[in-house]
């Protein structure tokens, strides 16, 4: 696999970073509040951990994994603060607790609980005074192998974007949302990167403008042209050929492709497809609940009536209207033209080529150096 | 026609108002400070009126018009403040200065061109002391005959509504964006009042929010139950069974019914197909531009930056990256499933039955009382 070459962008993206030994913490980008600050959020108990993910301090479907999997180291370092001479079946006790609450703190994207599995497979396997290290080795694993999906999932996306000029993505799929090249924004910096001169439309997302906040600052920052739209106007560029493929990523894929992704996922791909514009999904195997046979049975969370209500503290509804705020919408796979995955492309999408390319990795793997 | 009778709306919605004989001023609801602070903004100038309409202080094509048409008062009114011994000539000049001025005032609603050609034509007509007077009149009959058209595209929409529980609106097409009733909120207004129990989910509408702020806020203040959603979530209701109809306003219609209209109308449409919801457009006459084959022509404006980058002050979009925002998109005819006008219902809308619902007027009247 060829690794990646933006030196800007793998030197400066730090989305998620463990910092010291198993006594240390975990360190956040606030993405909260990009793109005017460029801060960090340091969490040392898992409590902060927990109000992080839950806030969006840390967001995007492989990152909510990555960061509940070091909270769980954190929730063991914590324990060990307060109690030095911790016993192992207390530190494990606080690893099974940890995993449990941190398992709340959002409902829809599977990575979460895919990346909280493992962690708890580890703390069963652990009788030793070993825990620590060996939960961090698990973290420190689940964070290297999402860098190796996403430069995966990059490069076997690229290709689609060959001829394309102009792509829209939705929210942020980036490195912002994964380690440093995310997903659905992994297959643009590749086919960049490859010589294809992209310039990519971005949604600003409501209510929290991920797309505008963090895609746009993502990629300018890796100097890929980006224009910031609002969610409402996709169609009138399509209308006027401007769109060449929609390009985004997915919180949880069902067994046959439906793909839950950020509200107004659903309404863009029904767009595309009037207009004949490719619809691609962008989401490594950790995404995918094979559990779940269609996107119907994907709980989608609800949010605070505020995010709509009062943008950045000023209000805009009033006090007598209703809100719904759904986070998320199902896009079904008849609508989604291909999933790229780490293990290769999903195209048409259907449950066979799911199973198909999901479990072909082993063979594949096997026959690349 | 039936009176509208909800005596809440008809006495305290003031959208627009004269204050004073031939020497007052425009009084405007100041639009952009709802739904926090009711205010109102006094034009006492023809600059005044026209920062007022290019700053959506007043909006919605209708109101555009009659808002024009009393700034052209408020110009001979200035003029004679300024001047009081002023000619018939340069009143004249001052109303003719002040017309060519309001008309760059926003390019996309067709009523602003309408309501100051009727000005003209009494600015024209007028070669003695009665000008203001004359101009005052024509701006009251342009104002009360949009309350009338109002009314009476209540009555013939209504029952397009009968069956129906839930309808989404875009923006705002109601008493903000006309006289008090509006367009496509005089039609819900209408079936409300003959006891049909709607819920409103209204569209915030991005990027300044017409939905939330100003839809939602009129709704309410007359007792309609009203929800708030972002424009990306009304497709996940659709798909839930749980949007009866759609119903807008709109700002400028081509001859064979394609239908400018707030941005994100056009996407909305294309979702209402794909889920088979009924997609309904009110409009009066006057925002029909004949001389227009389809909606190609119809220039769409663009608005500023900040708008998309800068919600109420704090910005949102990074300095390095572009921004796209059209004002409106088009709607193609054939994605409409009626046209709602004060002369009678427009469907399936085609230029024929433009042709023939418009100027069906004079021989439908005759048959009224």
């Amino acid at each position: 696999m060829k690794p990646y070459s933006n030196p800007n962008l793998q030197t400066t993206m730090k989305t998620l970073q463990w910092i010291g030994d198993t006594s240390g913490h975990l360190r956040l980008i606030d993405q909260t509040r990009l793109p005017v600050e460029e801060t960090y959020l340091d969490c040392h108990t898992v409590a902060q951990t927990h109000d992080a993910i839950r806030r969006l301090v840390v967001r995007g479907a492989p990152a909510i994994g990555i960061a509940a999997a070091y909270g769980v180291c954190v929730a063991v370092a914590e324990a060990r603060r307060e109690q030095p001479d911790l016993s192992v079946a207390d530190a494990r006790a606080a690893a099974h607790s940890a995993i449990d609450y941190l398992a709340t703190s959002r409902p829809t994207a599977v990575n979460l609980f895919w990346a909280l599995d493992r962690m708890r497979g580890i703390v069963d396997g652990s009788e030793d005074d070993s825990l620590a290290q060996r939960l961090l080795q698990e973290a420190t694993a689940i964070h290297e192998q999402d860098r190796q999906m996403c430069a995966a999932m990059g490069q076997h996306g690229a290709p689609l974007l060959a001829d394309c000029r102009n792509v829209l993505t939705h929210c942020n799929a980036g490195g912002l949302a994964a380690s440093e090249l995310g997903t659905a924004l992994a297959v643009i910096y590749a086919a960049h990167d490859a010589g294809t001169p992209l310039h990519v439309y971005a949604d600003e997302t409501r209510p929290l403008l991920q797309g505008a906040r963090l895609t746009a600052w993502e990629l300018s920052r890796a100097g890929i042209d980006v224009t910031v739209l609002c969610d409402s106007m996709p169609a009138c560029l399509m209308r006027e050929g401007k769109i060449d493929a929609v390009i985004v990523g997915a919180d949880r894929v069902a067994a046959n492709g439906d793909a839950a992704n950020k509200i107004g996922t659903y309404a863009l791909a029904i767009v595309a497809r009037h207009h004949g514009v490719p619809f691609y999904v962008v989401a490594p195997s950790s995404t995918f609940d094979m559990q779940l046979e269609s996107g119907e049975g994907i709980p989608i969370e609800q949010r605070d009536r505020q995010e709509v209500s009062h943008p950045f503290g000023k209000q805009t509804v009033p006090d007598d209207a209703g809100v719904f705020n759904p986070a998320f919408d199902v896009t079904p796979a008849d609508l989604i033209t291909a999933i790229v995955t780490e293990r290769g492309i999903i195209r048409p999408v259907n449950t066979a080529n799911v199973l198909h390319v999901l479990a072909n990795f082993a063979e594949r793997a096997d026959s690349e150096d």
